[in-house]
């Protein structure tokens, strides 16, 4: 019986440690971009159908440590010390299994686009690095990010993120993230690679997308 | 007698080194970032009640040695090889006990920005990255940054400075931190990681600033 | 006989393996400036008249490793796992026997520029830089860069190149290098070490373009 | 007389170490800013009063070895592999003893600035970071920077060049280099470490000045 403990263990401390490591690896690659400033931005990845590793409030993204990372469980309240946006990572995690990863940042272009172009949506389209999204195989598709307003209750955000991926555009696909006005970006993917991945995809398609808008011919 | 006055030189000791190696550690973060061009910029961090560490005139922040760091007693002259600009980190200290650290750059945002509103009142507003900074808990509140004229005589600038920290506004917050126009930027915290937080953070939303008075819809 | 086909093979593995070396360097340069954000961006580099050295679809550039690297025959189907633009590649080293390699990235001044200007030819005048491209010796000289619509049939797109290239402009010299509307640039030289020459240039030409642009007296 | 000889010899083989190590450094510093692009750029130093230690063409400026230095007599013809620029450097050691050393970039700043103000004199005034220049005490002081058309003809160049610095303007300072249009910066100091904080003095000027010319209200 001990050993069938022990083996069970096992597994499950291997998915604990790989979801930690992946948090604080996507912090260090956020941190080095200078996307998650003055201990901004926050990082999750899924363990299992039941919990998440996710960053604790207030830490430098560029620095951390496996005590610095919380196991929250999705049906449990927040753990002490959890970042304010910790709810905006949960509701997502819960209304989609097949979510692996969320990455949250306030990287320049993000944050100044979404508060130029206001709540709505902003089109992304005619950028061949699209195709860097899950599911986009051309330039010609529209990718539509939803551009949110900033909200300090992130309970009440999160229903307005729900209610909004719950119904998507008929003439676009939707993109793996959405913006907060002012704020920044959220980025997910079916795994930490793929988060990022979408994480980098995104924020660059808004560096170009900012400087396209500037072009003086 | 030897004993005792050992025990008592150990911890003020380590008050002197844990200063200096503060005043190394932010300048070497602020030049890796490109913040203080050509020996610029100067940083300071609080002994005790009486003393700060404070970086020396014309050295490479970058490349900090303790040698470089001048411990000023805040009710003595100042020392020689002190910085042009040390009676304004001096004038702080005196004034506000609180305080644990003073740093000062010349980051680009901050420079460019300074001068090109003028003196008087940069407002912050809107902006979710203001939560970084202490006491403030929502993008909502507005946060003022004083902008003053620069002036190379640095004891009317601290009076100027002092003045202006006094009187408060009615319908905002004081940002930890000023700017001088065309010069740099001011910041300070309870302790060095603080004023590293409040120096990132306020260097971050003048380059969000100086992005979204650019943003062409 | 043994010993002869030993001796043969020798040279023939170094040259793979200096081959498949310079495309992992450039890479890894490319991804170290953000050129190749997402996975973006291929990298080839000439084996001999009848192969290539050519990184496979969908890794981080900045991270390959050997088994990354495709041995690509000029003459045969593409191989399992190749990226979609490796036509573009191969068609030019086809056409052009004197191509040591084949740099092709996503930076933001070529994307955003490409997209600006829109398809035709964007001309290069008045830089200094220019003289960085193999035979051109003044910055008098006019260095013509074709652009071309994106398109996702790149057997397609590489027919358009060959046409291009092969009617060059009488009054400028052909770039060693093109842009994709939205896209990136592809740049070549005689050798992978001209190549990453002829990329850095243009890519730095295209920063000094939008930025002069953008001037304000 | 051999023990002469060898302590003849010792102290200046020193100061051609000195001077060979002051242009590595130097080429390392300005690539790893990418302000010597593609091979661009050139770097010196002086060793006596007759001879100098100056890069040589067409070699990647971060990776520079001592073999890439060539030991130019003042007095001598040109030697083989000389930067084509060579001449402008010569010019300016031979009409100015104090110079110890000469430094020139292809900066974004620079390249861009000097084209888009045109051939004449860029005026600094109202930075503080003016006072990184040797002899400037404050930001209100006038600086005026030279700004030369380019031309291939680098001994044509160089008696511009001289021409001009020897008619100082009576309202401002000469700044400590010169500008030429599309092209880059030059930047001296009595000493490497001099030349140096001038470059980077100089470089980020012209960024705050490109920067404040598109400063939006």
């Amino acid at each position: 019986m001990a050993l069938d403990l022990a083996q069970q263990s096992e597994p499950d401390e291997a998915q604990v440690t790989a979801a930690v490591e992946a948090v604080i690896s996507a912090g260090r690659m956020a941190a080095a971009r200078h996307w998650v400033p003055a201990t901004s931005g926050n990082f999750s990845a899924r363990i299992d159908a039941h919990r998440i590793a996710i960053t604790r409030s207030g830490v430098d993204k560029g620095a951390l440590e496996a005590a610095d990372i919380l196991i929250q469980p999705l049906d449990a309240p927040l753990l002490p010390r959890s970042s304010a946006e910790a709810p905006l990572h949960i509701a997502l995690y819960r209304r989609r299994p097949e979510l692996g990863a969320i990455f949250h940042v306030h990287g320049p272009a993000s944050t100044v686009l979404s508060r130029g172009v206001g709540t709505g949506t902003l089109r992304l389209q005619g950028w061949e690095l699209q195709k860097a999204l899950a599911g986009i195989t051309s330039h010609e598709e529209a990718v539509d990010v939803p551009v949110f307003a900033n909200d300090q209750d992130t309970a009440r955000l999160a229903d307005l993120v729900e209610a909004r991926l719950a119904a998507p555009p008929h003439d676009a696909r939707l993109a793996p993230g959405y913006l907060l006005a002012g704020h920044g970006l959220y980025a997910w993917g079916a795994s930490p690679r793929e988060a990022a991945r979408h994480l980098e995809a995104l924020e660059t398609l808004f560096e170009f997308e900012l400087s396209y808008r500037r072009f003086t011919p």
